[in-house]
């Protein structure tokens, strides 16, 4: 049986402000805590069950410390009902920053709040090979259970900058900067010019008008029908197919 | 405040087997019920508060059947526990035959699981205004409150016909059916003949091999990055785009 402290260190992580204490988040279900086994990150506990342990024992480094529970007493602990195998406690890595790489499509995040949205936007962008993800410091954080569960193992993958925008792009003025707005030029006509950063706005009230300013080229999804918009998450996967099918020609 | 009978039918509504049963199904959130009080559902029964009813007491017409509760009691009986403003039951229609329309794009969804997935993919359609989806009967339920939900509306704008798929195919062969498939070809380059329709699979399995059999023209995101798969509405909002784009041309 888990310690009393680890059970309550588990359960506290599913908040910013512990984790932020802490320096650690959580990963949960077999897929993805084994990928993050075979990744850069540093696991701090792994917490798995018998038929997590038969299956993959070969796969858990001798440094890693970790123990055997229940599968009852996993999903207790688990903020997913059906997480009866696997579950890393990983410590949040010193924020990189922005790699200087010489990549033709970045992502800028103004005020995305909704965790589920940002872990999607996180597996759309390894979709399409983009490595980098800066967001504004009103965004959701990116070690959230609920975005971490919902990139599906994309979060090993991007490097993610809270920064904020305006001054970003008042100090890097190589990229051109596109915005995904109501009102722009039709994204199946747009030409992409790199190193792009597409700025994506908050699930309500779209891009800051701060952040608007500094918009160079304002894009949309032409609409056929009759709803009125898009999910945030859908946006930035038509974007993102848009764009790379542009960059890629 | 609301009769016992009231409250425990709309409790029931949460379940396929009473919305099957009574014909009934729930709207939530202020913003959709006005819509459906203007559209041609049939509203059995709306519950609004005090507040709603002095912002839009004129859109409620006479013979629609209201009443009046707090915003406490609403949100109780609400399975969103932010809706404080409207409930709407209203009467499911009886089932359309798919209409026979010239339409370019239809979707056929072959056993869709997850009502949120649902919901957006009917709002995708409304946004490149396809007014056609035909669903496999394992799919989830295009009443379930999460379904209506997810839709933001949408849902009052497209058909939608429950129907064996391998069946349809077989008796519609004016559709050039084109499946999403992980090995078929590049979407980006894939030449639409219409009307098409365009087939999206399971969340897990993706398409059964029983309809694969009838796909004529497998499609397949591009990828250029490292995630396994895309969540099934992400990749239906990246195709319609793609297939709407090529049709609109």
């Amino acid at each position: 049986m888990l310690s009393k402290g680890n059970a309550k260190l588990i359960k506290s992580l599913q908040l910013k402000k512990y984790r932020l204490k802490e320096k650690l988040f959580l990963v949960e279900g077999a897929k993805t805590v084994l990928e993050t086994l075979k990744s850069a990150y540093s696991i701090s506990k792994l917490i798995v069950t018998d038929k997590f342990y038969e299956s993959y024992n070969s796969e858990i480094p001798e440094s890693v410390d970790f123990q055997i529970v229940s599968g009852s007493e996993l999903s207790r602990l688990s903020d997913v009902k059906t997480n009866e195998e696997a579950l890393a406690i990983v410590q949040i890595p010193v924020p990189a920053t922005m790699a200087n790489t010489a990549d033709q499509l970045c992502l800028a995040l103004d005020d995305i709040r909704d965790p589920g949205n940002l872990g999607a936007i996180i597996r759309i962008a390894d979709w399409y090979g983009i490595r980098q993800i800066i967001a504004s410091p009103s965004s959701t954080d990116f070690y959230n259970p609920k975005t971490i569960r919902a990139s599906m193992g994309s979060f090993l993958r991007v490097n993610y900058h809270v920064i904020d925008l305006p001054a970003f792009f008042k100090d890097n003025t190589q990229f051109h900067v596109y915005g995904a707005l109501l009102s722009g030029d039709n994204a199946h006509d747009t030409v992409v010019r790199s190193p792009a950063c597409l700025v994506i706005g908050n699930e309500s009230n779209g891009i800051s008008s701060e952040v608007q300013k500094l918009v160079q080229h304002a894009v949309t999804i032409p609409r056929y029908g009759a709803a009125e918009s898009l999910n945030a998450a859908m946006a930035t996967a038509i974007l993102c197919d848009n764009f790379v099918r542009f960059l890629k020609k």
